[in-house]
């Protein structure tokens, strides 16, 4: 047992650190106060390799595993959540394609994908199958050498300035195994793109919904067999849930250090706040709860890299640990603050706003109850 | 011991809820994404005589109780968190004139304030004395028949759009001792007001600082004797704090009934949530705190209104129990509408905004957590 | 609305703190170390009107309301948890046989249970009908004038030492509907009694399985009449629920004192506990929450007083509230004692080990859960 | 990066596991009713290394790390909660002496402790130094060749059924520098023990106080150098704190594997209680909670292995959470048992009053608070 980074491990924090405090921290609050999507900031990114972290280094990715990722995430995190967040769904539609795509649609989609030069969106949630994603109902019918796609997507993040969609369809019958998974141009004839929908964080990606009208997707767009698509959805979201578990840490660390730096030096009844033991023991809580969290993801990306028969489940405690503490430090960071945490001069409210709805995404944190629950009462939970 | 509305309070209470769905809960969603402050529909309130409810009716004002004040708020806020909240301070500032104000002062500022036709505010945090009010720096020099103020103050609810001042200055020494407290016409000359403090929430009232350089007060403008200042503001906070309380006991209301709507609607994995036993036990819980803060809110009213000794941890009680109680079900209520409750198409994410300053208001929870550990410790807590 | 006890409630708070202070409290750790059921001061009780608090004065009762009883029983629990609950057990089945006896049975136990010269039991629960008592399979057929009892029931407070029965058995179909109520002398041929039941707390009252075996039951003893007994049951369990909320907040109270006086004694680190920030942090939260949960007693105890159309949901909702608060002062104020919290040389253990059952009986905390949100999901929580 | 068990780990585990599975867990509940103290099991232990785990091998012991030892607790605490931490105290004992005594106190007292022939208790507590240590009063006075030991200490794990005392003694001024430690012969002339005390849990160990009266300690039993016994003091509570956090774990598991049980086999209403989601969902979180408990528990052991500028916050975050986390499964657990978890026919209501001390020794966990928010005050918290 070895808890220490590695040195490879230990460089990629190093260099995420700097690019999260260069290109991320210093615009963040802008992009979250003028809705900005920083394509830009995304392809330069991509020249470092975070665009493509664990897609395998034969289809051009770093080939990473899930822990390394999960590192990196939680430093890009630091210093912008929403951005980071991003960048986490573009890892899962570049990996899904290079891992299941054809050879021509990795071909077509994965280079520039790779590089940030165009941006992927995952298109499975519709409005009336949010957590219940194997009722969806967009269809794909084959007709000669393509698919027509028809349908909605709902609360799709970077929808309508995106280049690349993964769309989940049905293909058979009801259930799990009549979906199958698409690569979809996101230009593509039949595409058209709901409002930018205002919503209370995550300001610096867009979300719409999607419709597809007659889209025709060639047969090379098609990842896996037909049918697979659920299952593949589902291996991908065990990652989806590392991943936005990291961006959870890595935002209560950052919210963390501010609390700490404030209880330095703000003085209040003619004492530094750091001498006031109420807020100590808050401030004590708060770490802990951070430092039991950041192991418990590591933990659960190891066994997602083992492929652990429980990983499912180890992702989904992972998941609904991470982003609860997450919530919570940054809430109680905003409580330390007081009034300054409420403004929005304080980078605290941003940080609270943005990490809320990671306890939604991804599969609800009840959602993340039912799995682990499931697990547990049918094999024990003699878990080492 | 009677726990039932009288006749008059459940005409208070029709009366209230009529209002806030007429006049506030069709309009507080555009007054949020716009930031409007709503001073039309703020004096159609002082029509109705909620924006004097306990000043007294000597002076003009409606000379109810505390208790009835708070079931009113309570109502108002349904409709509206942030607009109500704006009018328990303006109520505050329209009482602390009416009761400890000269009569010229009286005269001049009352009927309109209690019309709604001019919006009151109320100075006393300054950026470096948050919760520590007593070391308040701004100063109100004695100079013949006037008061020469000079100084700043922070975070100040609707200033620059309001035309009455209540402030909080030093007139003597040190210490909470050497503060007064006076009325001044908010368009004096040397008064000047920051810009529009972006914040999380609270939109539909505007924040900013207000800077008096060398500000003319008559000295009619006093409230009560010179050094009463601290005392009166400290007996206003009691008030204020059940105030802010009910503004959170009926946000959260509003939130539940939307979250009991949605559950009994939305369908997923072919039921309704409403038969998912996890979100049951969790709406269970949020009526029953809610339910429990209510009723502890007005035990603490009740309490204020006999002037019972203890009524200052009594209101402590009642606004940390409620604001985090009042929070925790607004954030409760977003996670059941899941990935609708974070877009502002729906109300959950602006309910959950807007009461999270409540918890930090009127003196932070943990300031509460002081002022009643000090009286447990004095007195022994045997309350009945 | 009127929060204050009346002449009479408090004449009533003096007379049970008094007796709570000389006939328990000095005798409640004995009792406990010893599993002593202390009759004669049950007797004592009953000559004081304790056993029949809400018995019809025309039953020689006292005729009181739920409200008033509820205070009477929070003095009481603060000398002793485990003998005031059985008192209010045995109040419960006084009051069923007043209210809903014969004549012959009236007449024949009520006196003596009334003057706590004879104790009472209530026998509902079966070791495989816990939560789920509509399935209780003991069954009572008609044979002549009488009834004739067969089945067993599970964890019995007082059994084996009482002397009357109310008994819930089957003379119907299965479900609800074919339940009925009867009193039974305790010492009737055919009942025979578990061994005393080891348990964590509650040691001054014995819990013992009964078993009826051909147990003839004239027919005077039914309650009501046949298929009633459910409605009963369910009709004494909300009072039950009051009752044993009311004994959580009673020794949360006594907890909390103790705990006071003990940060104003202890010193640590050269100073009084009293001063430590994080400790009185702690203090304010637990006196918040007692009142809080007080309050929603009395609350609910006046719906069920006023038969108002939702009173079994307040009952669960003041039961659930009241008993987690109650475990969960106690809980912290043995935290405060450190090591001494722990030993049985101090009450805190004994108050921690015997309010946690208050958490399952009546009824357990998750059962509380169904009922409210049952109520809520069907009716709205319009709930002033 | 690794979490897995080397294979020599797993062979610990499964040592382990069948020696508590087949000495401990079928006579707990024996120990805990007759307040049995088992020292032929203890002896047992002993022969299978486990009195002297991180005894260097040097001196005769394992000499395994504090992660290995964490390991090997928590299934012995799966088995029996109080003697499992007994060990723990002696495995520190054994430890102090074997790598800080002379040469001669080690070859006295090293064998027989190693072999679990001879018993070992850590005195210092003292009844008026609680968390306070460094305060403590008893003293030691350099007389010839001897040290004389007078003073008292509280609370003393075996002492009056053990052989060899470590006792804290100050032997210079106030404060932590002036204390030295010592191995002491529990059957000096002199040394005089309390009665056992009664207490809430952890029956299978006596707990006494110990009077010294001049007790002659020869040179040979100072441990380091004068003065240098709260730093020793300190080092061990590290360790300690690891150790008791460990129990909690295997304790929580332990817990946790009846309720799954139980949950798969009760029925109410028809169903299985597996069946409800309400409980699925507290199953869930008593899972997660407890995983992410054992992962900080490890994650702390490995940094003070490696010993780590860090590792007393580390030991500190690791026991607050650890012993909080056990505790509130063991409560969960015991609430899902419903009546039965309250009885000692089943084991829960021994988890639940067996496992509530962790939280208070070995520095309670308001101590362990003020220990991690001082670091994080000084240092920032940029743990990784």
């Amino acid at each position: 047992m070895n808890f220490d980074l590695s040195q490879e491990q230990q460089f990629f924090v190093d260099a995420a650190k700097q690019f999260s405090e260069q290109q991320l921290a210093p615009k963040a609050a802008r992009w979250d106060q003028e809705s900005t999507f920083p394509k830009d900031v995304l392809q330069a990114a991509g020249e470092m390799g975070f665009m493509s972290l664990y897609t395998p280094e034969a289809q051009g990715g770093l080939g990473l595993s899930r822990l390394d990722a999960s590192i990196i995430f939680e430093q890009l995190a630091m210093g912008c959540t929403s951005t980071t967040a991003f960048m986490t769904i573009h890892n899962m539609v570049t990996w899904m394609i290079a891992s299941s795509g054809t050879e021509p649609a990795t071909a077509e989609f994965c280079p520039d994908l790779i590089a940030g030069a165009k941006l992927g969106s995952y298109c499975l949630t519709e409005a009336n199958a949010g957590s219940d994603a194997a009722s969806l109902t967009t269809t794909a019918v084959k007709q000669g050498d393509s698919y027509v796609l028809n349908g909605a997507k709902a609360f799709i993040s970077g929808a309508g300035d995106t280049d690349v969609l993964v769309v989940m369809a049905r293909t058979g019958d009801a259930g799990a195994a009549g979906i199958s998974a698409f690569v979809v141009d996101a230009h593509s004839t039949g595409i058209s793109y709901g409002r930018k929908e205002p919503k209370m964080g995550w300001h610096s990606q867009p979300t719409r919904s999607v419709t597809f009208e007659n889209v025709q997707v060639p047969q090379s767009g098609l990842l896996g067999k037909e049918g697979e698509g659920f299952k593949l959805a589902m291996k991908g979201l065990d990652g989806g849930r590392i991943n936005i578990a990291s961006c959870s840490i890595g935002t209560a660390q950052q919210a963390l250090n501010h609390a700490t730096q404030y209880m330095n030096e703000r003085q209040q009844f003619g004492r530094q706040l750091a001498q006031f033991q109420g807020l100590q023991f808050k401030l004590a809580d708060m770490a802990t709860d951070l430092v039991a969290a950041r192991q418990l993801v590591r933990y659960a990306a190891d066994k997602l890299d083992k492929q652990h028969p429980e990983a499912t489940a180890y992702c989904a405690m992972a998941k609904r640990f991470a982003t609860d503490v997450g919530f919570t430090v940054c809430d109680q960071a905003l409580q330390i603050f007081g009034g300054y945490g409420y403004i929005q001069e304080y980078p605290l409210e941003r940080h609270f706003r943005d990490v809320r709805v990671h306890q939604i995404l991804e599969g609800t944190n009840e959602i993340m109850r039912l799995i682990i629950a499931r697990r547990v009462l049918a094999e024990g939970v003699e878990l080492l």
